[in-house]
């Protein structure tokens, strides 16, 4: 137990206010000792918890190694307050330090006059492959790559493989999956670090290469690229140009942000957020307005449909069928929200295809046939023993419970079509299905229940 | 291009169907040739796809590294048929082939009978190893970890260590992350495979070791640990016991899994589904009306108090209030259904912390208050123009407007703190956040607005 409780004992000791302090007594060399106890991560969190005055004296205080990484995790805010207070040659350094990827990632997020300062400290074949990384269009595979790999020609030996990785491994991303290319380029097999420290120093690299590469195409879509991970599980996979030439590679730390920002965007979606790449405590509130806002005035808009059919049947009809409007059009949002997001999720983790959508809109029509009868049986118990006995209200006659029912029945059919179809729909002509969720299930939903409802009762001569 | 189309055209050629031809015609030798060319999962989905009585056939064709791969990947239903097909020792190499957390996985899924028949086969020490992670609750690190880890004792050189993992390795489920020991277990530190292939052959394991390890222990949630590995971007992570002792590693690939898996349970909580392990696509139509149908009917008998306010209020204001209900009980239930994701996930990443609660309320607050006042003079606006005006309805009064206008602004700051409130308040008391999303808030969120739009229509004299 000694260890953990002395740990978390030292957890405790470097808080922001612990490094403010030590900074302001100038007691460094302390300062230093306690940060090495940490790692890259923990220490960009403690950075950006200081004032802004003493962001960059804690940074010059951090081993190059550390500093590097803890320069590529924290918010473009604080990596713009440590560019600016470097000299030519500290920059030039930092960004030796950086792999390409996130020497591309900072460019991006940086003002056109850092940019230039930034492109003019970094060495020139650096600065050309940086210059190329960035013409890759955000969410492609390109713009994720990196070009910092290992690669073997295939008639190497073993032992020649390895003293190469020992040559050029420092400034490779990974050296456990390992590239074997024709002179050109073009990528013909993998070795893994694995493979290389188990066989024998003269085995040729042709011979224990896997040559059933799965790799992607730079042009890929970067979600599509993530969803391979997750599928095959790789440390990190080839990026090839149309011509199978290798021009980079992705790795599993950058396939899972890519796959966690991409789930966080079909959450906001979903919920009729437009999504941002902020973090939500450090969103303003006017970001967030604007963020929410438009969907809500949307869809409150939209609700003039609704008004309008119950302007319509208002006259003609009682007034206790409005009892269980809310009812109705509750359920049939749930139900078609379901289906919705199921086909959604389904859609975005590759699990269903468009050539699916016979199959999904069979099996849903099964499932409404299911749920449709069910809560349509207990709405008319419930209707008449409730609102009707319980309550004591003798409007709610036996055909209102009638209207109740079969409207519920076919508003649960139609609404777990409609929550099919749409998102299927919006993938099948290019837009992204998760627009297609429950907000906006339910507005439509809404509509068709109240005709149903409305429709059936006049029916049945209410 | 051609060897991309090259590959395209081979894997047109593997398709359940030509396996099935292949096998029918005993071209064994030809089959065995075109499954080399394909990756162990995508084996495992052709597989699924065979009529049973080719899947053990087309097993026994594969080779012994994808076979047990091909088999950690398939669907327990099919590992089922493949294991009673098995003598006793096809059955013992098998599971020797296996890693230890893929056996507990298996064992996990197969009946009674399976397991016996299994655990016979296995080696008496993995047997031991087998029982006791099946000891370790579900949903805790322990039930995903593996104990086939490299180990080091940190006086160990680097050449020394070297010749250890060439020894070890095969059976070890990484390479690329090693650990350092004392000699009763407590961990101390790691050394990563790159590391060791650059240091010098000379050089102590104590001295390239870092000790500022990141680790988990056996009790810990295993959700937390995949948001560990999101946030420090591992390849793998040790397990420790309460005295800090190493008891075993996860993956990231084990970890991803996890990750994904907890993700879609959170997509199907919100959506008021009963989350379940099997695809879509593979969950029978009487599993998905279980899995869809309590929510549905819990949320649908909710609705009664919805009934009861218009009940109570139906005598008394004029109907045509009526109109602008489904308006505002959505634009209520969008607005506290976007707060509440924003907190539900929050929680589930980690960013937001129980001890945010008071941030996160006052940020919804003035959210609140902007997006309450948007939306009420639009609102406002809407109603006199498009339903006064335009529907020329002259019952839609001024006052009508008004109670609208304040009924949709007080919503609004209900709906905000509703939704950010009942995820959190769920978290404190232990309950899982995710429940308390869209469909959930909406019919809270229902009851309130009736009351709220009535109450404000009879004050203005309605």
């Amino acid at each position: 137990m000694d260890e953990k409780e002395l740990k978390e004992n030292e957890e405790a000791v470097l808080s922001p206010q612990t490094v403010e302090t030590l900074l302001s007594e100038r007691r460094y060399a302390e300062l230093k000792l306690l940060t090495e106890k940490f790692t890259p991560i923990d220490l960009a969190e403690i950075l950006e918890e200081l004032p802004t005055e003493f962001v960059t004296r804690f940074f010059r205080l951090l081993t190059k190694e550390d500093a590097a990484q803890v320069f590529v995790e924290i918010e473009p805010e604080f990596q713009q307050l440590i560019v600016e207070a470097f000299n030519d040659r500290e920059l030039s350094e930092m960004i030796r330090e950086l792999y390409l990827d996130d020497a591309v990632d900072l460019i991006e997020e940086m003002p056109a006059g850092v940019v230039k300062r930034i492109l003019r400290a970094a060495d020139p074949k650096d600065r050309d492959t940086i210059n190329e990384l960035l013409r890759y269009p955000e969410d492609t595979a390109g713009s994720v790559m990196t070009t910092e790999y290992v690669r073997f020609k295939k008639d190497m030996t073993v032992e020649e493989a390895l003293a190469h990785i020992r040559t050029v491994a420092i400034d490779k991303e990974t050296i456990y999956t390992c590239y074997v290319t024709e002179q050109d380029r073009t990528l013909i097999g993998i070795v893994t670090g694995k493979r290389l420290m188990l066989s024998a120093p003269t085995d040729k690299i042709a011979d224990i290469m896997v040559d059933n590469v799965v790799s992607c195409v730079t042009t890929d879509d970067k979600e599509d690229v993530a969803l391979k991970f997750d599928k095959y599980g790789f440390l990190a996979m080839p990026v090839v140009d149309f011509e199978n030439r290798l021009v980079g590679i992705i790795t599993v730390d950058d396939a899972w942000t890519v796959y966690h920002e991409e789930t966080e965007e079909d959450f906001a979606k979903m919920a009729a957020i437009r999504p941002s790449e902020t973090t939500y405590l450090k969103t303003s509130v006017g970001a967030l307005w604007r963020a929410r806002i438009p969907w809500l005035l949307i869809l409150m808009i939209s609700a003039t449909f609704s008004s309008m059919i119950l302007s319509f049947f208002e006259a003609a009809l009682p007034v206790v069928l409005i009892l269980f409007v809310p009812m109705l059009m509750d359920t049939g949002g749930n139900s078609g929200g379901q289906t919705s997001v199921t086909v959604i999720r389904g859609l975005s983790t590759g699990e269903i295809a468009l050539e699916d959508v016979p199959s999904v809109i069979w099996k849903e029509f099964r499932v409404a046939l299911l749920c449709g009868s069910t809560l349509a049986a207990v709405a008319f118990s419930k209707v008449l023993l409730v609102d009707r006995l319980l309550m004591n209200n003798p409007e709610v006659s036996l055909t209102v419970g009638f209207s109740v029912a079969i409207a519920m029945f076919v508003t649960i059919l139609v609404a777990k079509f409609i929550g099919g179809v749409l998102p299927l729909g919006a993938k099948r002509i290019g837009l992204d299905p998760a627009v297609m969720a429950s907000p906006f299930i339910t507005t439509i939903v809404d509509v068709i229940s109240l005709l149903l409802y409305f429709g059936v009762s006049r029916l049945l001569g209410l």
